[in-house]
């Protein structure tokens, strides 16, 4: 296809290639597309699909990830759409036959990160989706990926494995804190303010005889507090509540 | 649907509900039910699907995993799909308007396994393909699961994000080793059996006058030692490349 050739090698690599050996369903291909580019991936590489190519089902599949389907390189074979890489990885159900080193995607997309930042031109295999890779192509790749799955059903669809690879090779390199508060323009309260709230929810729960007994006041004063404490609320948010207080008070008073 | 509303509640939950509010597609529903049981979660249910339920491209698409389909529960809201669980989980883009707690899916697959390990009910709301999940549904979460992606094409399909949010599930309880060597009933070659095939090798190359310079002869014998102990050879390998040797041998004493 157009673009491939020219580009490859010629530019320092900013991702794996993604090579779907013999795939069989278009719309596939064009999810692959879309998973791919979900994960910041560009180079698609296609060995013999089995229907026409270009195919209007692999675009409608690929929802705007067009460009990646235009640059996809055709080829005859498996070997020549990896002629040009230095580190093949087969994505595959463990091996039977042969004596493989196997991989968790996670594992392999910490060091295809790696290579590829140190300048390695690397290739990710997937075969057809009813067979899988071959072995003659298996025995390319020095490295076979294994999704760690539910023992009783592990077949996954062809563009999810993608995704899984191609996931992990994004999160490899992202530093995305695993938790965080969004706040969306708002600051969290400060102790002040909270104990300001509180005090006068305190306060007017006095006046309305909420503590019959005082006995009990300290614990469920004590409770109510760790309520609202453990809430973490913004500032925007105590307003409201003070509003809320404010409006069920002249509620009591008109009764 | 049948054997959800009893089954809910009595039995311990073994993983997340997934929740597909308002789902479009019906192939959609049947990509999300294969990504979910590659995953080992079966608990599927469905708020006001946009087409006829059941359906038969949900279970075109699901490539066998109907159980999952056959037992989804259908809802006429989400507040009904998740009225018996007791902490709620919402996939979408980092919110706009809400201060919420976000965690990646990954943070999520642990907390998630935690929680259930420890006996909760715990629900993943998605949203329609087009819009995403509403204001209102993402009220009823605790927490926000936001995909980290290529920040220029962030629009995962929705069996896409599924499979994710169960992907990092299955990873958290699971202990597959990051890598492992696959032997397939042969054993990793003894040093002995090493230095045997690499003292024949040099022998034979000495025989065949291959090192014409004594100067030379250290460095290019180490050189293939190295190469011979970082190809971690298996036993049955070290046979086949003495079988190798021999038949080139003989193929010179013929000349």
């Amino acid at each position: 296809m157009a673009g491939t050739d020219h580009t490859r090698g010629a530019l320092r690599p900013t991702g794996p290639r993604i090579v779907l050996v013999e795939p069989q369903l278009p719309e596939n291909i064009g999810a692959t597309a879309r998973a791919m580019l979900n994960c910041g991936l560009t180079d698609l590489a296609l060995v013999k699909p089995r229907d026409r190519w270009p195919n209007d089902k692999a675009v409608a599949m690929s929802s705007g990830a067009t460009a990646v389907l235009d640059g996809a390189g055709l080829f005859g074979s498996t070997e020549a759409a990896v002629a040009d890489l230095q580190q093949i990885y087969a994505a595959t159900a463990r091996p039977r036959d042969l004596t493989k080193r196997v991989v968790t995607p996670r594992q392999a997309g910490q060091e295809i990160r790696q290579a590829v930042a140190a300048g390695q031109r690397v290739g990710v295999l997937f075969g057809p989706e009813r067979s899988g890779l071959t072995n003659d192509d298996m025995v390319l790749a020095k490295t076979v990926i294994t999704v760690p799955l539910n023992p009783s059903y592990a077949s996954l669809n062809l563009a999810q494995a993608v995704l899984l690879v191609a996931y992990e090779w994004f999160q490899a390199g992202d530093d995305t804190p695993p938790e965080s508060l969004i706040m969306n323009g708002s600051e969290p309260a400060t102790m002040t303010e909270l104990g300001n709230l509180l005090a006068r929810v305190e306060a007017e729960l006095d006046q309305a005889g909420f503590f019959r007994n005082e006995d009990i006041r300290p614990s469920i004063a004590r409770n109510l507090r760790n309520l609202f404490h453990r809430l973490a609320l913004t500032e925007q948010e105590v307003r409201t509540l003070h509003g809320v207080l404010s409006s069920l008070i002249s509620t009591r008073h008109k009764r």
